[in-house]
C-alpha cells in the first residue's frame, strides 16, 4: 500500500484512528490461532460509524487493497490475520451496545462489544445472550464472523440461532440492514445467515441484533465420573431424550481434567479410587426459574446419570462449578499451556462421537501423536488439543481427523471455522462443487476479492 | 416447449410420469394464493429420486426451460405456480420418511412427505417436528421453499430454526449436501439457510434432515378474552418474558372469532356480556413433561392474564381447546369463505404490533376496504384478509400497509413468502442495493435462470 492510499484511509476515520508502521502494534498481527505465523497490516483502521467503514471499503475496492476485520482477536482459525499488504479494519471504536429491548427481548449493539460487556449490560434487565464461547473477551462481531457456539449452545443454539438482524457494509460500499427486530422472515434470501459464520470474507457487520432469553434464577453443577468414554457418549442422548434441556452438557477426558484441576487447583470432592477408575466426566449443567423444579430435575437428572454407568454424582458447590466452568472454557489455554501444536474442533452428529473419537485415537497412535480433549458431548462438538510437532506428519494426521469426522456425516469445524488455519483441509476434503458455489457466492458480494482473500479459499 | 424436449423429460422419469397436455389436472396450474391466476405447464415430471430431478434440471438449463418445483400446492404466495411454457416438478412421488433417528432426534424425509405424515411417523417415536402451519397438508419440500412457521413457532422457531441438512439439487445439475445431523458446524457459508426460504429459486431439495424435539405430554389451552386490542398486544412481551415458554400464543381479533365460532359451531363458554365487551381473544397454549408443573403454569397464566387485563380466563377442555386451534389454523380458509381479496401475513417487531395494527385500521378505513384477521402475537406475525374488490385499490392499499410494516422494522411476510403475489411490493419496497444482492446471489446459484423466473424478481 503506498502512503498516498494510506493518507486516504486517513482521511476517513482520522490520523489519531488510522495505523501505519510502527504504531502498529505486535497484537494486530495475529488472532490465536496456534499455527497462522503473524502477519503485521499496511494500515489498521478504527472507523466509528458505519459510513466511515463504507467509505474505507469503497476506497479499499478502488485501490485492490485487501482488508481483514478485527474484534478481539480471539479467534482460533487465522480469520482476522490480516495481509502484510492490506488494511486491518478494527472495531474497538464501535463499540456500544445501542439498546437492550426488554419488550422484544433483543439487544441491538455494535461489533466490537465484547460477550462480557453484553452479559453485564442484558444483566440489568433480567435478560441473557445464551451465547457463550469459552472466550467472554470475543466481540460480537467476531462471533457473527465465525458463528460462535459454546457450552450452552446446547439448550439455547449458536450465534446463528440467536442473531436476528445486522446491519452490514458490502464491499461494493453500501450499507444494508437484513433481518430484524423479529424471529421469523420469509421476504427474500437471508443475508443475516449467508453472512453469519462467513469469516469476514462477504461483509463486514456494523449492527447486531441479537435474541435475549429471560436469565434464570437458579443453576446447579453435576459431575458424573464414568469408566469407559464410550459410556458418557452413550449416556448423551438419552439425557437429551429425557426433556431435562440442561444448557451444559460437556464430557472431560481425564487427562484433560488432570490437567484442569492441576493448573485452575480445582477440588471436585472425587475419591481418589474412583478417579484413578475414570476415563472420562460428564458435566451436566441445569436452570430453571423455579428452585424446586430445579431440586427436581437435579435428582432426576442423578438417578438417570447412575442408570447409565456413572460411577457416582456430585451435585458442586456454587464456588466449584463455576471454576469447573470456566477452567472449561479456558480448555484452549490449557491445552496451549501443555504444549499442544494445534487445536480442532470437528463436529460430528452426537451418535457417532463413540466411534469417531475410537477413530481417532486409531489415527494418533498410528502418527504416534496424542488427540486428548474436550467437548460438547450434546452438539457432537469434539475439542482436541493436538500434540505433534512436525507440520507435514500433523497436517496429515488432521487430513485423516478431519476426514474421519466428514465420513461419519460431521464438519471440519462446529464453531471455531475454517479461516486460513484449516483451509487446505476444507479445499482438499469438501465436494468440489459446493466449493465452486461458495466461490461464485463470494463473488456476488466481493467481485473485487477485497475481503478476507486467503480465508476459507485460495 | 416442443414435443421433443417433452419427450427427452419423459426419458428421464418414464412415460406415466411425465404428463403433457390434457393429462395435466388442473390443480397443478395453482397453489392457494387468491390474487395469482392459474397457468397450466407445458409438462408436469414426477421424479423418484434425486439423480432424475438432477437430469430433468440439467436438460431444462440446455433447453432453456422455465422450472417450478410443486410439493402439495398449498403454498400462499403463488411461487408454485408454473409458466406456460414451464416444466413443473412435483415431488408426490419422493414421499417417503427415510429414517427416524432418535439418537440425534432428527428425521431424514423426501422432500414430498406432508407434515402430517411426518408428525405421525415422528409421534411413534415419542418425538414431533414442531414446525406445524396451519396446513399439514403441506409439504416438507413446500415448507423448506417459503420457511413456514405456524403457531408453534413462538416456542420452537419457524422452518430455518428447524432444518439441520439438506440434499439440494442445483440447477447447473450438481447434487450437494448442505449441513447434516448436527446443530452446529462453522466450516464455510451456511448453504441450508439460504436454500431456506428462497422458494424453489436457486434450488431443489431433495432429502430434508429436521430436528426432532420429545413430544411432551401434557398441554394445556387457555383463552383469554379482552375488551380492548391494545391491551392484547401489550400482554405478549409480559407473558414471553415471565419465562412461561407458552408453545402458542395467538391473538384473533372479535371478527375473526365470530367468523370461526360459526363456521365450526363451536361452544367456548364465553358468557354473551363478555364476549360482547370483548375487541380481541389472547389463546396460550402450554406444554409440559410433568402434569404437575403444568397445573403449575396454567395457574400462574391465569393470574398473570388477570393481571394483564382479561376479562376472563377460561381454560379449555381437551375437545374445544383441539377445535379451537383446528379453527385459527384454518383461519385462512375462514377468510377466503367469507369473501376475503386476499390474506397477508405482515411481520413486526411484536412491541410494535398496537401500532401497526392502529395503522392498519386507519389505511383500511380511509380506503374502504377491511382488514381484519388474527396472527403469532409471540412473533409479530400479523394474519390479515383483506377486504377490497377493487385491484387497483387494493394493489396500493397493500402498498400501505406492507411499507407501514416495514417502517415499524418488519418485513412484507412472516412466513407465507413473497412469490409472483407480493413481488411487485418486495422490489418497490426493498432497498434496491439489497434486491441488487440478491439478484447477483441467484445468478450465482442459477447462471441459466431456469429456476422459477417470476418469483421474488421479474
Amino acid at each position: 500500500m503506498d502512503d498516498a492510499v494510506a493518507a486516504r484511509f486517513a482521511e476517513i476515520v482520522g490520523e489519531h484512528d488510522l495505523l501505519t508502521g510502527d504504531r502498529i502494534p505486535e497484537d494486530y498481527a495475529r488472532d490465536e490461532s496456534l499455527t497462522c505465523e503473524p502477519s503485521k497490516p499496511a494500515a489498521v483502521a478504527k472507523p466509528a460509524t458505519a459510513e466511515e467503514v463504507a467509505a474505507l471499503l469503497r476506497m479499499a475496492a478502488e485501490h485492490g487493497v485487501p482488508v481483514t476485520a478485527r474484534g478481539t482477536g480471539s479467534g482460533l482459525s487465522g480469520a482476522a490475520r490480516p495481509r502484510p499488504d492490506g488494511l486491518l479494519i478494527s472495531f474497538e471504536r464501535m463499540n456500544s451496545v445501542l439498546e437492550i429491548d426488554v419488550d422484544n427481548q433483543v439487544a441491538v449493539v455494535q461489533p466490537g462489544v465484547t460477550l462480557a460487556e453484553l452479559d453485564r449490560s442484558t444483566a440489568a434487565a433480567g435478560l441473557a445472550y445464551t451465547v457463550y464461547p469459552g472466550e467472554l473477551s470475543a466481540s460480537v462481531g467476531g462471533t457473527v464472523g465465525t458463528n460462535a457456539g459454546g457450552m450452552r449452545a446446547v439448550k439455547y443454539g449458536v450465534t446463528r440461532n440467536n442473531v436476528l438482524g445486522l446491519q452490514a457494509v458490502l464491499p461494493t460500499g453500501e450499507i444494508i440492514r437484513t433481518g430484524g427486530k423479529t424471529s421469523k422472515i420469509s421476504s427474500g434470501y437471508d443475508l443475516t445467515q449467508l453472512i453469519i459464520g462467513s469469516e469476514g470474507t462477504l461483509a463486514l457487520a456494523t449492527e447486531v441484533i441479537v435474541k435475549l432469553y429471560p436469565r434464570l434464577a437458579h443453576t446447579s453443577t453435576l459431575l458424573a465420573p464414568f469408566g469407559d468414554l464410550d459410556k458418557v457418549m452413550k449416556a448423551v442422548p438419552k439425557i437429551l431424550a429425557s426433556g431435562l434441556t440442561p444448557d451444559i452438557l460437556e464430557y472431560i477426558d481425564n487427562l484433560t481434567m488432570a490437567a484442569i484441576v492441576y493448573t485452575e487447583q480445582l477440588s471436585l470432592g472425587v475419591p481418589d479410587e474412583i478417579r484413578d477408575a475414570t476415563q472420562a466426566y460428564l458435566v451436566v449443567g441445569l436452570q430453571n426459574r423455579d428452585s424446586d423444579r430445579l431440586d427436581g430435575d437435579v435428582e432426576r437428572a442423578g438417578e438417570l446419570l447412575a442408570d447409565l454407568g456413572a460411577a457416582d454424582v456430585y451435585v458442586l458447590d456454587g464456588g466449584s462449578a463455576r471454576k469447573l466452568i470456566e477452567a472449561r472454557e479456558r480448555a484452549f489455554w490449557t491445552a496451549k499451556a501443555a504444549g499442544a501444536d494445534d487445536v480442532i474442533d470437528v463436529v460430528v452428529p452426537r451418535s457417532e462421537m463413540p466411534g469417531f473419537l475410537a477413530t481417532v485415537r486409531e489415527i494418533a497412535t498410528a502418527a504416534e501423536a496424542g488427540a486428548i480433549g474436550c467437548g460438547h458431548a450434546g452438539d457432537g462438538n469434539v475439542h482436541l488439543g493436538i500434540f505433534c510437532k512436525d507440520p507435514q506428519r500433523r497436517h496429515e494426521l488432521l487430513h485423516d481427523i478431519f476426514a474421519a469426522g466428514m465420513a461419519a456425516g460431521g464438519a471440519i469445524s462446529g464453531e471455531h471455522g475454517i479461516g486460513e488455519a484449516k483451509k487446505d483441509h476444507f479445499l482438499a476434503l469438501e465436494d468440489p462443487a459446493k466449493i465452486a458455489l461458495l466461490r461464485r457466492i463470494k463473488q456476488a458480494f466481493d467481485p473485487r476479492n477485497i475481503l478476507n482473500p486467503g480465508t476459507l479459499f485460495d
